[in-house]
């Protein structure tokens, strides 16, 4: 912006400027947008704001974000609390959520290793991972991180910490995508697809 | 965002949505990211917007947008306040004052005539345009809304009001981009190019 902006209309863009996937000008411009919102719109989204860093926070038992001390799906008797579903964040929760065939319960990791990064396995959240497969009546350990070179060395870290517990540890099957064209896969998907196929 | 979610992260969610230009998804991007945020970040975040709304109002010469009684370009003596550019909203003054090259003062109507939309004369700032002018002082008044039916129909309709004023009532000049090339260029813009062309 230019000088001829009001400050508070400056620091405002810096501010959504700061958030991710948005620059100065995308910035600008929702700086704009909320002059011409009405008082009480601005206020209520400036309390959304404040009320969703204040109250939610990570779920005691699968480290998922809740505003209660546990989430949802940890407080559901009615899920297989036997089967745990390890996750890179939250976000990934919500895709299992959405095919409806899930009915285990999650583990959030907040991140993948990734020493290029600074992201070392103490950062993540492996040993409240540790600590629910130790007090038992856990049976099956699903590894869902990302088919990357930092989901799989990720799932395989975890997977050896976990083993000597005695729980069964799995990984989601990789393959091509349901409705993918062959033509266009790539190399690795296609390799896995053939390795891992299928009696018909 | 799926009921897995906590509560006051929908909200959140649901506030960035109704910004212009973002989704659910980005929406819900947009609000982990503040969960990641530390509370002061976000604290600074909420006062930007509260104070951006409280403290910027309107110029009260040219309608900019501005925290004092009058933007700074209203304030600067230097400037030549004979000649002012009629702009539809105060992003436009900021494309101006990128060039340098303008020493004059602007004027914003904040909107285009649009009775399609809904906007009327009225809705826009034009009376206080017209009482600037009848003030003196002002030897001309550019128009320099978008090339658009609409911004041609509201330069049309200003002028028509500041002509018998005696004011000169001037139009930002059409033709070829510069850097342009003339195969892309569409038919109109070709057309006020030629007819607006000038002696070598």
């Amino acid at each position: 912006m230019a000088k001829a902006d009001a400050l508070p209309l400056v620091v405002l863009t810096e501010q959504f400027a700061k958030l991710p996937g948005i620059g100065m000008k995308s910035a600008a411009r929702l700086a704009y947008h909320v002059m011409s919102m009405e008082t009480q719109e601005v206020e209520e989204f400036a309390e959304a704001l404040l009320n969703a860093k204040r109250t939610v926070h990570y779920c005691k038992c699968c480290e998922n974000l809740t505003d209660q001390t546990l989430c949802p799906i940890c407080e559901d008797e009615e899920r297989d609390h036997g089967t745990v579903c390890v996750v890179e964040n939250p976000k990934d929760i919500t895709a299992f959520e959405r095919t409806g065939e899930y009915r285990g319960v999650y583990h959030v990791l907040h991140g993948l290793i990734s020493p290029m990064h600074g992201v070392l396995p103490d950062d993540l959240r492996i040993r409240s991972l540790l600590a629910r497969v130790q007090a038992g009546g856990i049976r099956e350990v699903i590894m869902a991180t990302n088919p990357t070179v930092e989901g799989d060395a990720t799932a395989a870290y975890v997977s050896a910490l976990l083993k000597p517990l005695g729980v069964q540890v799995t990984r989601l099957a990789f393959g091509l995508p349901v409705g993918g064209i062959l033509e266009y896969a790539d190399e690795v998907t296609l390799y896995k697809a053939l390795e891992n196929r299928n009696e018909m």
